[in-house]
Order: C-alpha cells, then structure tokens, then sequence
C-alpha cells in the first residue's frame, strides 16, 4: 500500500548474497565476433546478478554443439563482468553428438520448445534423457502438453527437471501434482510475468494474461525460482521497441523490490529464489565475499539502461540496487560498472554451496 | 509366407473363449431413436465378438452425462446380439456433473483427444483424475504430448490407464518406457492399423504411415489388445465409401488370421489380445460356454457386409469365422446370424475373471 511507504521517514538498505541471473537470455550467443555476451554480463552486474546461468538458445543461434560451445566462449572470453555458467540445447539431431567433452564442458542441457516450427520429436527428447549425465541439471521451457511430457519423460527416468518461465495456470498445477508426488521438479517464472500483462500489452503473445498472471501470484510458494529469460527480449521486440542483451535485466530487481514494498513480496523470498534456489538446483559454486546491496523505499523514476526500451520507461520503482562487491571488491556503485571484467566461466566448477546466513537487515 | 499356406491340404479349426470388441465404435450411440447401437451388436456376433466395451463417443454425439447414458441403453434395450458395456466420455464440463449413480453405471471413463478443435484443459482432466472411482478404468484415445499428459497424470495419481488406438512409433516409445518403470499402462492398437496405411488410401488422415505401421509391428508385445475402435469408420468416410456401425467389425478377425496363416501372428497371440486382456483390463464377467470357433488355411474372398464398404472388397482372406456359441447356444453359423437377440448389460457386472485354458486347438 503505497501510502504506508511514502509516509516512512527513511529507506532501508539490504544485502544480498550474489544472486544468480537463471536462464541469462544472450541473444547472439554462438554469432561469431558478437558482443552480446559481454553486454549480457555487464547488465546482469548493473541488475544485481554476479553469476549468468546462459540459456544455449539465443534468438535464431544456440549452443547446440561443440563449435557453438566454444565460439560463445570465446565470444565473451577475459571480457565477462559476472562469473557465468554455459547450457547445451538440445535438437532433433544432436543427442548422438554430444560426447563425453561436450558434457563435460556445460553445466545443463536446455530442451526448447515452441522455438521452432517444427518441435523436437519426443524420440529425441527420451534419448537426450536417457544420455545426458544424471548429476547435470535438465531445463526446459516447455508449456502445456509439451512440458506434461517432460514431466513425465523426468519421472520416468528418475531425473530431475527445471522448468523455466512457467506461465499460466495449468502448468503451475503440473508442477504441483508433480511436487506433491515427489517428483524432482523445480520451477521459475519470468519477473516480467508477475508485472507486465498481455491486457497491457496486447501485442504481445509472450506475457501472460491478467488471470493466468494472478494464478502466478497465488502459487508463489510452488515458484522455486526468479528469472528475466527471453521474455523481456520478446516483449520488446513485439511492441517493436529495441530489444538487447540487457533487456529486463535491469528492472529485474527493482520490480521485486517494489512488490516488497508494497508488502507482496518478501526480502527472503527474493533472497530464496535469486540466490538460494538458483544455486541449489545448477550446482553453482558459492562466491566468497560477494554481496548485493540494495536500497528500498526510496520512491524514483527508474533508470532506463539507454541501449533498450523498458516498459518501465515512464515508471516510478521504490527499489534500486546500491552495491555489488565480489570477493571484497567493488564492482558496481550507485550505477557505475568498474571497468575490469572480473566474470569466471564456472560452467564446470562443482563446489557444494553452503546454506546462506547473510539474511540480516543493514541500516 | 504364402506358398508354405498354400501347400497346406487343409484347413485348420481352432476356437477361442468369447472374444471382446474393445472400444466398439457406435456412431449415433446416444442419438434418440438410432439403430446403430443394436447393429453394432449384430456386427459384434458376426466379427465372432461375444461383448462389446462400447466407446462412450459416436459422430458427433456421446455419453457425456446421465441422460445421454439412458438414452444409449434405450437404443440397445432388449434388442443386442452380443453382451456390452458402457463407457462415459469426459468433457471440458462434466466431471463435476458425475454424481455416484453416474459412476456406479458406467463401465469405464473415456477422456477423448483429437475429436473437438477444443482439447479438454489440463485442469478438467486433472479433476475427471481426482474423482472417477479408483477401481474403474479410464481410457483415452490421446495422442502425441497429449498421451503424455494423460501418462503423467495417470503416474501422479497412482491409476491404471488403458490407451486405445495407438498408431505411432513415439506413442509405443512413452508405453514403453512407461511400462518399463511400472506404470499402470495398457494400450490397444486398431487391427486396421495394423494391415492398411496412409500410403495405400492417400486420402486418409487416420491410418499409419507404412512407416509407423512397421513400429507397430515391431512392438506388438508391448501391445496388449487388439480393437476396432473408430478407424475403419473414418476411413470409410475419408475414403467417401458408405460407413456404418459395422465398419470394421467383421474384417477384424479375418485381417489377423490371414496374418497368422503368413506366419507374422500366433493364435495364442489373438486370443491374448481378444479376450485374455480385455477381460482383466476391463473388469469384464467371464461368459460361461461361449466361444468361437474358426476356420485357418482355407483362402477366400473376404465376404463383405452389405450394409457399407470394405477395404477388403476386391480382396481374399485366409481365415473366417465358422460358429458363435453363448452359453451353449449357437448365435452365428457359417454367415447366418440367429434372429434372436441374448446380450446383455455387463456395465455393472465386477464378476472377476479366471485365467483361460482354452487354447487347445481343435482339429
Ligand atoms: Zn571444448
Ligand atoms: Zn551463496
Ligand atoms: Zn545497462
Ligand atoms: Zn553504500
Ligand atoms: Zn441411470
Ligand atoms: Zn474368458
Ligand atoms: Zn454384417
Ligand atoms: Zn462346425
């Protein structure tokens, strides 16, 4: 309730542990000589995120192979802001290709669906399950009756799955029977999801309605994780507005921290699923000395990156990120990105995370 | 291989326990006034077909509520040739409507796919899931990620799920791998899917390709029933050839022992498929004294029913159907059918069935 708010005196500041950017969207990602990559990695630090896990699929391009793994590494080679973690996307054709290396080399498999015309046949998703090592993560975007076959095809395997960018009513109830049967599914919802509506947008067929977007909120606590994804990619790119690799990635925490202001969020349920989750379910490694803090309460226009359209563009947030430190440096202040890319590729570090206690208020 | 047939000097007899018209396809089931019921049953007898598991969706009409269910037994009152059951086919509204006199009255719930432009939600499958009785069986006819939605569901609620009409490779592979890993799964496959394709009767969206035929083929263990179901119906229709509630019927077993005369079927494997597995898959009473005897080896035009077209008009059989006997009665003899109508409604009937040893064969 926004009167509550303009009536404190003061805002708050808080720290994060580093949160995780799930399912990074970089649009170029296997283009040879784009600078996407790096872009992306320079906006997920300005949004807070000090690790990018890449989605392999960027807008028409993928890391499908082992040429494609490694032209998006050396796309962003000693230029990455944040540490960042490669997928492998999966096709009709290439379960049979992937060798022991390539496995290796990413840290999950990414199956896509409603990217192309044509789906992946379900043969090929089955020998991607029954290939793909068992301690690496499967994610997949798959909706309705694709993402029931992916549920299943995970139960029947015994594996586990992570489903990203869920976004209507009946899915979140599949994972919900699924969960309430023990099944190894872990969820994310775009950030755009919970704030951005087609009824806003009507040309645009990738947000959710206003219904399914209220089912969303309603089952925040079945919703392991917060991603940006592709959303706010396509979301520009149907409202015909300039789509980049920083798109969304920005507004991403200035949005959650608005809901927490306005009491519809949590600090924790943000921490849980920008930080806790998202390290759980990738096996990331754990940053040492590496905080996020942020102001909140503090009611401003929201700072437009100037290379993309926001649909924030003409908004007020009561959030903003104030600080990111990693390893005890200072990478980020008050919207000024140090000049030196500190990033790692952690795409094959295995270190066990420790449960995060950083969950104190700072004044 | 036919010259090891024809060298053959003569035939062979053989009689099978009462065999079973797994999801019999009548098309004005619960239109007032239709014929079509009974001549299903009619059809049923002289396919050597001793009960009908009739499915609960016709051309454009159903069982979908307790009207339509009293209307459809109104139809066959007093007037079937061979015992039936009937099934109720859930929509996107009724599974709230199905109140317990429903579910006592019915023998099984079909949940159709492909039949509307409007699937059924996710979200009223998950409730027909919730509420149809545990020990009653539930069918489906979906296809594609749509039977894996229905497989995952099945999975999450612990059921058995009986899947007719499978026609394609990726659908025998999520059977199998669900078999595999236990699942509750039973699957018929329509015995024109087995013996005609696509490539033959260009015109037809619903036979296999010649290519998923030999799929079919391929598996036929993972296979448990054989059925008649809607197929040669809409074949008939697809074709522009004259369809009727006896479509199909009566070139079923003379289709599969041709196939056992070529050597690509055992009787043992009919009788499986026909009645042991039916029976225990449905529920069904065992019918005391009733079997049906047939002729192998002896080849002969396909004797065509009057009433509609034959994908088997111009062609010859080398099996055919010689005697029915219910209880010690002879109902069919050499092509007559006795005038005299004995089925009954065995919807509600939970006799439990014992093993059959009728497999000797006669000379
Ligand atoms: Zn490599
Ligand atoms: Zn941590
Ligand atoms: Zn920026
Ligand atoms: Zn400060
Ligand atoms: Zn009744
Ligand atoms: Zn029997
Ligand atoms: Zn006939
Ligand atoms: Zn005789």
């Amino acid at each position: 309730d926004v009167s509550a708010v303009d009536s404190k005196s003061s805002h708050q500041t808080y720290t994060f542990p580093g949160l995780v950017n799930v399912a990074a969207f970089v649009p170029q990602v296997a283009v040879p000589n784009s600078k996407d990559f790096i872009d992306a990695t320079r906006a997920s630090v300005r949004g807070g995120f000090t690790t990018a896990v890449v989605i392999a699929l960027g807008d028409k391009n993928g890391i499908v192979d082992h040429q494609s793994l490694e032209q998006a590494k050396t796309n962003v080679s000693g230029s990455a802001y944040c540490n960042f973690a490669l997928c492998v996307s999966a096709n009709a054709n290439n379960s049979r290709s992937f060798d022991e290396e390539l496995k290796a080399e990413a840290r999950a498999l990414f199956i896509p669906f409603g990217v192309d015309d044509t789906p992946i046949p379900l043969s090929s998703v089955a020998a991607h399950f029954a290939s793909w090592p068992a301690e690496k993560p499967i994610m997949t975007n798959a909706k309705g009756s694709d993402l029931a076959s992916l549920l299943l095809l995970a139960s029947l395997h015994n594996r586990s799955i992570h489903v990203t960018d869920i976004q209507n009513a009946d899915d979140v109830l599949l994972i919900s029977l699924s969960k309430a049967k023990n099944l190894k599914v872990t969820c994310d919802v775009s950030i755009f999801s919970l704030f951005f509506t087609r009824e806003q947008f009507p040309s645009s067929q990738s947000l959710p309605t206003a219904e399914d977007q209220k089912a969303l909120w309603q089952k925040l606590d079945m919703i392991d994780a917060f991603s940006v994804g592709s959303l706010p990619y396509r979301l520009a790119s149907e409202t015909r507005n300039t789509a980049s690799p920083a798109s969304g990635v920005e507004e991403a925490l200035p949005l959650l921290l608005t809901a927490v202001s306005e009491g519809r969020l949590t600090l924790d349920a943000i921490r849980v699923r920008l930080h806790d989750n998202p390290v759980q379910i990738f096996g990331l490694p754990d940053q040492a000395q590496t905080h996020v803090e942020i102001v909140i309460g503090r009611r401003a226009p929201f700072r437009k990156h100037p290379s993309c359209w926001s649909p924030l563009e003409q908004g007020f947030v009561t959030g903003s990120i104030h600080r990111v430190i990693v390893h005890d440096q200072t990478i980020f202040l008050d919207g000024s990105l140090s000049q030196t890319p500190l990033g790692r590729d952690v795409t094959a570090a295995t270190i066990s995370h420790a449960p995060s206690s950083t969950t104190s208020n700072l004044k």
